[in-house]
């Protein structure tokens, strides 16, 4: 009997078809997280569910009662740096991460917070200075009565999700070399999947899949290497429709290069149950410098499709090859049945930090339309859906420009059109409401060699709006049905914040200066806003509790956005090229990380 | 034409008798002051007014409405450690000041507190270690255009309240020597005054005024030493009615110890301006260990009513001769005329840490009442109001029992009845309302030399709640009329946060825990709650921003009742006594430094 079966027994109570649940002892933790997951009461998956829609079925915070939000209750987690991520609500207990030093906290829903345990991991403080853009942790996961944590210095750490005590814990990844952990796990049957930060440090990415019962290892698949590192079957795991062949990795890198090739994997992970397949992207190659490391740099920036109980891929899609930008492909996959050119399909939609929103089936990776999400992209004029390609535009290609030339206006700047910041997804009217980056870059590479530990970038950059505009961000709704925008609403800065969508017809986003927004899904209006204390870089979540529904998000200014408050830094092209852009926040909000749990009047 | 002249004009229309203030050039700050003082829509003065009352006119937040309460903004400062004190407001914008490095906000109330302008002041790190009870700031004050800023390293800043660009400063102290600055600053007439901290390090508490032109010295007064040091005329100061006589202060010290001896300033300052008189206490006196220092040791523990533009004291009373305990007398002093025994007072009313409120007249520095405001205190049986001394309990007396005795069960402890959390009063139902501790301690004196800037306590505490009992604070009303506690609300932890009272029968607070309450003024009845970020130690302030009033809070757990939180101490009898009887905190609560303002619903 697990912890949350009481919420459970309330859930399948209220369904018919859940009936029989009860009688038989579900034989994967995912079944009881499939299960918790259809409850809109509760947030068990960082993003709301397996098929990352950040979006729920309640509907009591709607168009009509919005304006009535209020803030109910309010929690300090006492560390001042970014708070990406947000809380996962399990029964009558919403956990949550904090940036280094990762303190875990289990908050108690029936006393407005009090603190019901709380987990302080010890690690070595040296790994902040290997986190590239700022000590970020996007969240815990829950499963099998455990809370799953992964720690800055990438232990994943097990813990009773009723008392957080240490069940079991075991260190994916090395520090020393730039290893690090931000990202939130999943859990997927009976394995926690974790992924690895370190694309500035040339890292070599990949997934690791543990046991959930031990911590024992169940497998691990790079980004790059041999077929068998990577977990490719040249016949069967197919690129485009085709089977990629041998070595499709090896032979489109310069000799072992691939080794320090980066492709992290620091961002999201999306399960389909149905066709049981994980879905998430690699990031840049290493080193960012582009005409250091000839070939396509496969697989970074790709779309992979795992089996999640081999690891064995069943397709991928290369995204920006060879890449010039650090385009990292690791933004959320969102696993939609939605109609594309008018036809329903089982699709993967996936908002590219290139500014190009793609479009797969995400049974068979083929590509079905691509598009840009942002009108100041420029590095390329369009995704030939036919071949998967970019159609570059030498000018603003950092490579093509050649060594030591600073290539000037290239839009996305590396940051992207859009980030981690996950998009939300209403499959009632099938729009995407996505928070964008709208800023553009100079880019010059520079000579580079690969020192473990050491940055391993090779390039200087300053980042500025689009030319002639001045807001650094827009919150959008996008239907890729027609690949169009259907509304924007200007941001004075970047939304860095995770969209929440709901069946009440609204959507809420969070803003740098620190506002929590409710707009109409129809037309991006304004509905209601609220100054948390901070910059809001965290994810909106949404459950109910005694049968009222509630938004809670984090807010702490901080991330590669925010880089320069979160670490200090004053030189316009320091925290990788983005502390100038983003010079004017610090007028606008401090430091100080603090959850924010909104209702409505009585 | 001053800064906040446009509210002035604004206020002064609506006054008939103020119509003549427009021709007559004020010729002091403090008639500005005084006038904007009066103006309910400000809140100009750290202490609400010069009486020190915390009493505000506005009444639209009221025992009906008050339930309709909730956030309107926040603000975070960046900053994690005890937030004391609490805002300004003057004209449209609001002020205050963090904790250590003691940043200074200047937030626009047209723009949900966007950053109109910061100043950080650059401080010698090592001023922390010699803070003993926190790193906190209470505020900072306004006049003739300025904001005053006195920092932890005893610099006193004048800032543009328009820009925030340094105008003049100067050190007041010696940080080496364990000297630092906590306390808000007072603005009378053309002066500026500030005290100091450092009574557990051997200094020699002073009151000192600057002029607020260019921080010239005007005058200092200390609490102990020559009659000239101590601003005494022997024959027209008095204490209890009659003249202090010459060296009153030299002749209770044995030897020169009166250089070490303590007396620090640390608190609040009040104004009457018809008697030309500010009003203060002394601290403890140095060191902490009574077997080492006979005599009555003044003027430690003493109110001190002085001419603001000589220095020079009128009369002095003297709380606590001799302290063993403790017992600080640096609690804000109301003024309050108020029915005293049935008749109308020119009454000082100050709850002191020794656990009784002493009710005096202001003018002459009559002892009229002592009561004990908390029922646990037992150093003492009573004041005796003739002789102005309390009869002591020998039992409780760790002077008394002797060096090296751990003398127990001592109600209060060491931090008092109620530290530095300043209570409020009704001029309308002569009501006060005080935050309260409830906490008793064993007292272990131990023999110590004076080093500079080294520790010169001499004694190891522990402190609990009193015995069979388990809340460590109350929030009592106190009729001083009748010298009884009209209701006494009991809470988990010690009200460590300054009360409000209002016209619309209200009295807001904040708890350790986090919780801003609002209570009925008759009852004590809870009407409003609200979780804050973290545990509140600041003070509650009303304004009006476009005819709506708004509550003001800095929560932010601290201070001496959180100091383990704060600086990270576990010992039970670490914090100066404090850290073992307010363990349970961290179960509640965390760190962060947060304004929240509250406003009604529409």
């Amino acid at each position: 009997m697990t912890y949350s079966m009481k919420r459970v027994l309330t859930f399948t109570a209220c369904m018919a078809a859940g009936a029989m649940l009860l009688s038989t002892a579900p034989s994967f933790a995912n079944e009881e997280l499939e299960q918790l997951s259809k409850d809109p009461s509760q947030w068990v998956i960082p993003a709301g569910n397996y098929a990352s829609q950040r979006y729920s079925e309640l509907k009591q915070i709607n168009v009509k009662t919005a304006a009535n939000l209020h803030p109910v209750w309010t929690f300090s987690t006492g560390v001042l740096r970014g708070h990406e991520g947000g809380p996962l609500v399990v029964g009558d207990t919403m956990y949550f991460s904090s940036p280094f030093p990762n303190t875990v906290f289990a908050l108690d829903l029936n006393q407005s917070g009090k603190i019901l345990w709380k987990y302080e991991p010890k690690q070595d403080p040296n790994v902040i200075p290997v986190m590239c853009c700022d000590t970020v942790n996007r969240g815990v996961a829950y499963g099998d009565g455990k809370i799953f944590l992964h720690q800055a210095d990438t232990t994943l750490a097990a813990l009773d999700a009723k008392t957080g005590k240490l069940i079991w814990s075991v260190k994916d990844g090395n520090a020393g070399v730039g290893e690090t952990g931000t990202s939130a796990p999943l859990v997927v049957k009976d394995k926690v999947l974790i992924g690895i930060s370190g694309g500035e440090f040339g890292i070599r990415g990949r997934i690791t899949a543990y046991n959930i019962k031990d911590g024992s290892k169940a497998w691990v698949a790079y980004s790059e290497g041999t077929d068998s590192e990577i977990k490719f079957d040249p016949s069967t795991t197919t690129v485009m429709g085709k089977p990629v062949g041998t070595n499709s990795s090896l032979k489109t890198w310069k000799g072992d290069q691939y080794k320090n090739g980066g492709g992290a994997t620091w961002g999201w992970i999306s399960y389909d149950p149905a066709l049981n397949l994980i879905y998430y992207g690699s990031g840049n190659p290493g080193t960012w410098n582009p005409t250091q490391r000839p070939g396509d740099n496969k697989w970074s920036m790709t779309v992979f499709a795992r089996d999640p109980d081999t690891g064995l891929a069943k397709w991928v899609y290369q995204m920006t090859p060879h890449d010039q930008w650090d385009y990292d492909g690791i933004n959320e996959m969102v696993l939609a049945d939605t109609p594309v050119h008018g036809k329903l399909t089982k699709a993967l939609v996936h908002f590219d930090r290139n500014g190009f929103a793609f479009v797969l089936n995400r049974e068979t990776g083929e590509l079905l339309e691509a598009n840009k999400f942002d009108p100041a992209v420029n590095w390329a004029t369009k995704i030939d859906v036919a071949t998967g390609k970019p159609d570059l535009v030498d000018q603003y290609g950092p490579g093509a420009q050649g060594a030591d030339h600073n290539t000037t206006n290239v839009c996305p700047a590396a940051l992207g059109s859009k980030d981690e910041q996950p998009s939300a997804y209403s499959p009632v009217t099938h729009m995407f409401f996505v928070p964008t980056n709208h800023v553009c870059m100079d880019y010059e590479p520079f000579k580079v060699s690969y020192t473990a530990g050491q940055p391993f970038v090779g390039a200087t950059l300053s980042m500025y709006p689009p030319q002639g505009q001045n807001n650094l961000g827009n919150f959008i709704a996008y239907d890729v049905n027609t690949g169009k925008i259907a509304w924007s609403d200007p941001e004075t800065f970047s939304v860095w914040s995770g969209a929440l969508a709901t069946a009440g017809g609204v959507v809420a986003y969070g803003t740098l200066d620190g506002y929590l927004k409710v707009v109409d899904q129809k037309n991006g209006k304004l509905l209601y806003k609220f100054k948390t204390p901070s910059g809001i870089i965290g994810n909106i979540n949404t459950y109910t509790h005694d049968k009222k529904q509630y938004l809670a998000v984090l807010s702490g200014v901080g991330g590669w956005a925010g880089i320069g408050m979160a670490a200090g830094l004053t030189e316009d092209n320091a925290g990788l090229g983005a502390v100038g852009a983003y010079k004017q926040l610090s007028n606008y909000t401090q430091l100080g990380g603090v959850l924010t749990v909104f209702g409505l009047s009585n």
